[in-house]
């Protein structure tokens, strides 16, 4: 199968004018690249998750609101900016919980608010820009939190991450997994472990599809299995992305993610909680003050399999994320650093 | 769908002079029971796992022995016995792991050892009253356990199990179980929490099953949200089976175990490991000389699914069981009372 690595997560296609992205909905089977410029077809692709992840779905919606600003036939700024304006809100009901979602729209319509004297053209191109732009950082982003997390890595480490915090869900390196594409691309031989993630299999079908297409030493378990790796020393640090921070430190990600955590502890396994700075919101004091969503049963009785695996109309516990107290994070990095303990985000 | 609870995991058809058990790899959908009375039958149904558990394999064997036994078409002794001793070697032999499986069937043999003036049809009476009596003193331990387990419970307690240490896998009430079914005859309104238990499901599959089955307060996850629940308090105690306990408290049991007593120390809940006085191996000082089965990749990658969820060829850790250290278990629960830290079980 082709390398998931010769492609971007996301990208504008000048020529064509087009959103290209990988299905994400098609891995770990098969390598689709689809090329929207359909704005329904964009709001669909973001909707069913054919893109994902909070980083990467920014940049989809910020390519996607350029090219429907390249579609808008008028030479009339103000009803250039009134349907623009439309088309956004358009594209930002396709997740509406997603906050990186309306920040990368916002900044977009922005540009355009800051230039209040450019006609429709010159507006195209500053929209142009600023996703590219948009996309830019996040690249640089992910990579200077690689470079941060890598600063406190030794070649040959087992290394093990939840979930898909991975190039599948950014622009490029992710948050969680940048550390181990640069220390693979410098020879540090690491030794990568990915829990499969239930319900949603995210390592399973994204993270130990991703690294091992890089051609790193990758090894998939089982959700329960973390202790009993750590227990023989197999893993010398872990490493996780995160959905928001509070001020106090605690995190909120993909549900079990403390739990690796708490394991950690005990074998005094470094945890480190890779992140944007945007992420951090000094607007949480604590992480029981941020509401977690709970998905439906059949994610975990039905969804992936032959036959149900559960006994019928049985309750069923299925929250999308979980806390992660602080004092089982060794640090927080960023883009701009390491954070370690106490915790004082404000 | 019929009850579970109208019937019993193995038992003998006096009768019909089969072997009669639940079909528990049609579970959950579908409860089938199967007469049996051929032995390659009866070999069958204990290397495919429609019998399994421990407790219930040597009981299955046992029954399955006596059956063998009224086969044996002569009257004299010594060749009665000859072809008895073949027999046996052959049920033996469906899996050979399992300690509790020649456990059962020497202890049959030994019946006709130690009745050597007895004729066939003397011999054979009293290995069926051997049979039934591996059974009744199944049923009897079980509740005894549970009986115990029971005594540091509360009514409406919030109870988290691992794998099925249930009555499908044993005569009756399980082990782990035990005190749940006690608890629910006498009105003690206990909230069971049952984890999928990844890669085999046993927990989604037979205990969820089981439990919910017998009308009590069932509630499926995955294995890594059990921190997601303990952190908001639904867990009052955690009680699990076992498959080996070693002289220092260490425990061999179902992989995943140890995340789940790792949390539970976390949260200060109670971690309670049911099993009967015979798990306790003198033999082996601590869990590290306990050797741990790895099992097939495709268990983690394949197994129930429509099509396979990750990477061809990837590596994978499928470790059967996990070893839960002595200082995460409160008290280890037996038929004999209920033993505590320090562990010195020689």
């Amino acid at each position: 199968m082709d390398n998931i690595l010769n492609y971007d997560t996301v990208s504008l296609d000048e020529e064509e004018c087009a959103l290209e992205i990988i299905d994400q909905t098609l891995l770990p089977y098969e390598i689709k690249i689809l090329k929207l410029n359909d704005l329904k077809d964009i709001w669909d692709a973001i909707y069913l998750l054919k893109v994902r992840g909070a980083p990467a779905i920014g940049v989809a919606a910020a390519i996607g609101m350029y090219i429907a600003a390249t579609q808008i036939h008028t030479d009339d700024t103000e009803e250039f900016l009134k349907i623009l304006h439309g088309k956004k809100e358009y594209l930002n009901s396709a997740r509406p919980t997603a906050v990186n979602l309306s920040w990368a729209l916002n900044r977009m319509e922005k540009v355009c608010m800051d230039n209040s004297g450019a006609d429709v053209q010159q507006l195209c191109k500053l929209l142009k820009k600023e996703a590219l732009d948009i996309k830019a950082e996040d690249t640089d982003m992910c990579r200077r939190i690689g470079e941060n997390a890598l600063s406190l890595l030794k070649k040959g480490d087992g290394l093990l991450t939840h979930c898909n915090a991975g190039q599948l869900a950014t622009s490029k390196y992710g948050t969680a997994t940048s550390a181990m594409y640069l220390g693979h691309e410098r020879g540090y031989g690491f030794k990568i472990y990915c829990d499969e993630t239930r319900p949603l299999l995210q390592g399973a079908r994204l993270t130990a599809f991703e690294l091992s297409g890089a051609g790193m030493d990758v090894t998939l378990c089982c959700d329960n299995m973390v202790a009993s790796l750590m227990r023989q020393g197999l893993i010398n640090a872990v490493l996780v992305g995160c959905d928001r921070v509070a001020s106090n430190g605690d995190v909120a990600n993909k549900i079990g993610t403390s739990v690796v955590a708490t394991v950690a502890q005990r074998y005094n396994v470094p945890f480190y909680v890779c992140a944007p700075s945007s992420t951090i919101d000094t607007g949480t004091a604590t992480g029981n003050d941020i509401v977690i969503e709970q998905r439906p049963a059949e994610e975990v009785t039905d969804m992936w399999y032959k036959r149900r695996m559960a006994p019928g109309n049985i309750k069923v516990y299925n929250p999308a994320f979980d806390i992660t107290d602080h004092e089982l994070i060794t640090a927080i990095i960023t883009e701009r650093g390491i954070l370690r303990a106490p915790y004082d985000l404000n």
